[in-house]
């Protein structure tokens, strides 16, 4: 039985200012419209066997992620098994946990399909064909990862040395895991037609996985088994204790099993494949260019400009006789680079985090389990949202000690309690909740509620929220 | 009897997106926080005889001047009359009708000190010195300009050769105006030492401006003087019927009177000065740069780049790895352009108002002459504005067909009609007008007022405004 992992997350470093640690790349809107999330639980779908995809995830994209997946026609969410890290870790823990949970309670002979949610492939067939063949290594025993032919010296992946094929499979054994090369490195690695690009996907058996982590890594193994048997349920979402959690060591997949694993096998791979590593690499993707190489997704004019890419979602941007940039626009910041140092931007977040920037981590517009709400407003003497509250959802029953809040509904109805009140409000009505007054917001219909917030006080923090109900387990 | 004429107006072209025509770059603030406009008034106070001190401009401008003049500690209004255009027209109009007012209704013997109020001057003890010397011309009756001796062979202005010295007077004749030359020539200029650069600033007594006028151009004199006699007051703001306005030719007052005048005269400079002519002039005038050459005004984070300009004074900008940018954020646009290309953002607006994007005249934040509003939402189902209505202040007695309003304050408190009834409201109180009913915001305080307005409806322009009264003549 195939099931496919997704593996779900990131620290929103590389793609910011798009991609935030509370909205990180998995979450990233293509040039179609849709989030490389939704994307790679298509292409799961595609090759489960019935219907049973299993995710990892951390515990604040849970809402987030499912309600992706509920956009998806093929998607039965009763399939779709969540496992919710308390903090974020790194592959070994997250794969091991996997294996350990489809092995103990979806099916004794699962064999798994690790896809990181972030990749990019757009043949689909190929891809399937190609999961076909790893999955017959896979039910053989074989540790089998997907091998990227390289189309250039590429020095910011790992490559797999790859040694004997294996006879009556298509695939051959792995000699060795080698770390990022220097470009003369990789150009000899690319000319010899013996490397492969180490993606970060994966197909074996749970139960081989298992065996070879006791051999290869028994202390990361008995760490994932202790945190496994430790959860209080198995039932989706299945959520870890935070300290089990941590007891394992932030090591990866490849680290821990794959290097020093027997039986390891690769997959060439016959589908297009990225990383989206970098806007370079996103910029890349784009299909249409100007007569001068530019590439724009939204709104801009460019004067005598070239080779450049812009990303907008609201704002104009005006590009004046400049080259091989991007140009990346968001409700709160920009993004001016280079295209070939693109990844430096790394260094933009670091330098936020230092700072203790709401930008390093949010987006004006913030998701909650309930729906979302944008900051149109954030000055001395108020602050302004617009609230989106979904189809059969409700916020906590909550109370504020530093502002009151003038709501006016715009789109839709609302049920609101303000203190023993409760009322519908309709669009075009307000309401007024006063200082220390509990209230309640809930969308009893089927259709979005919009909603206009205006707070008035001294402070407007998010920490100034009294939970009293909480159907989200916020409180 | 000296009188500063300041010329102010503009059309927002060379340096959008912070100035555009509904709010040019006399409004524009320099780092220390004061406007070009009032720069101008300060060095135009600081040499006038009484105080008083003509202005010309455009209708639109007149509220917003008026203002800004008087956040001046020694501006008295009442000395500063205004002469009010109802379209933009060049300088030869604006010139001769201050000329014919200043001579009929201040004094017979005005000297006219004419000051564009888009140039920065800092040092004002030497401009004073100069205007001192150039009044002593002006007071034989010469036409004198202020020569901005050349600090490199700038192809974008303008340049006067200079013939021999008057004697007893520290000037030299004019030989001839010449245009914007190509670099080599300008080069030639600038090595012979007979060149200064046509500032546009000029002094002479308004008598002798307009006997040259009546010499050299005696059909724009005449539509100027009909212009001036067809002005149904000569009380300030003098109003000029638009009719009798465009009847006069859209020329320079070079081109039409210096060019052919028979006394004219030039003034070497000894103070520094810029036009602000681009967003490369704005960065050479920051002073403080980081170890790269970087300047910053604002947001930013910069990493691995160099001689770069930055002004941001809301949002974040992270530049990567790029050189010899300017880079400019506003609340809806961005612009990018290489240093040395900055005039080509005049592209920008063209293309802009091509596509009649609002960009291309109107900020988010929209000046009134009761104050401000600054849109913060505008969606298909709601428009969100902040206003601020200042002291004193009212809007019209209005109503609209298709939208309603909710109004919350923020800050004061204002005094509110919503069809019959009349009220206070007070920070955190709120409002409701329906649509079709009569209402009135004023503010009888001596503190500005801040209100949220929500508007519910499907259409939001600001043409769907019917004005009852306005205290403003929008009727």
């Amino acid at each position: 039985m195939l099931i496919p992992v997704i593996l779900s997350g990131g620290a929103g470093t590389r793609l910011w200012p798009v991609s935030r640690s509370a909205y990180p790349k998995p979450f990233m809107r293509m040039g179609d419209g849709e989030t490389l999330l939704y994307k790679t639980l298509d292409r799961a779908l595609a090759v489960a066997d019935d219907g049973h995809v299993l995710t990892v995830t951390g515990r604040d994209y849970y809402f987030l992620t499912r309600d992706e997946y509920a956009t998806h026609p093929r998607a039965n969410l009763d399939r779709l098994p969540f496992l919710l890290e308390p903090a974020g870790r790194n592959t070994a823990p997250a794969i091991l946990l996997a294996a350990l949970h489809a092995h103990a309670h979806i099916s004794a002979d699962a064999v798994l399909l690790v896809l990181p949610a972030d990749h990019l492939i757009r043949d689909l067939d190929a891809f399937a064909a190609d999961v076909v063949r790893a999955r017959a290594l896979a039910q053989d025993g074989w540790l089998a990862t997907f091998g990227i032919v390289p189309s250039h010296a590429e020095t910011g992946f790992g490559y797999i040395r790859m040694a004997d094929a294996i006879a009556g499979r298509d695939g051959r054994q792995i000699d060795a895991f080698v770390e990022k090369p220097r470009r003369e490195v990789a150009e000899g690695y690319v000319a010899s037609g013996d490397y492969v690009w180490n993606s970060g996907m994966f197909c074996f058996r749970a139960d081989a996985l298992i065996a070879a982590a006791q051999a290869a890594c028994p202390d990361v193994l008995a760490a994932a088994r202790a945190c496994h048997d430790a959860a209080t349920s198995h039932e989706s979402p299945v959520e870890y204790a935070r300290e089990a959690f941590l007891t394992q060591p932030d090591i990866s997949i490849d680290y821990a099993v794959m290097e020093r694993a027997a039986r390891r096998a690769v997959v060439a791979a016959g589908f297009d494949w990225s990383d989206i590593g970098s806007w370079k690499a996103i910029s890349d993707l784009e299909a249409e260019s100007d007569e001068h190489g530019n590439r724009v997704r939204g709104h801009a004019i460019l004067i005598e400009s070239e080779n450049c890419y812009i990303q907008s979602d609201k704002r104009m941007v005006a590009a004046v006789g400049v080259r091989d940039l991007v140009i990346v626009d968001t409700d709160d910041a920009v993004l001016v680079a280079d295209r070939e140092r693109a990844q430096q931007v790394k260094l933009v977040v670091d330098r936020l985090r230092a700072d203790k920037h709401d930008a390093a981590a949010f987006h004006q517009t913030v998701h909650r389990p309930w729906g979302s709400f944008t900051v149109l407003e954030d000055a001395a003497d108020c602050k302004v949202k617009r609230l989106v509250v979904k189809p059969g959802h409700v916020l906590s029953l909550q109370l504020h000690h530093r502002r009151s809040e003038h709501w006016t509904v715009v789109k839709g109805t609302a049920k609101v309690r303000v203190g023993d009140d409760e009322k519908f409000l309709h669009a075009n009505q307000s309401t007024y909740i006063p200082m220390n007054t509990l209230h309640r917001l809930e969308n009893p219909t089927t259709e979005d509620i919009h909603l206009i917030e205006v707070q008035c006080g001294e402070y407007f923090g998010e920490d100034d929220i009294v939970r009293l109900e909480d159907r989200y387990g916020r409180k």
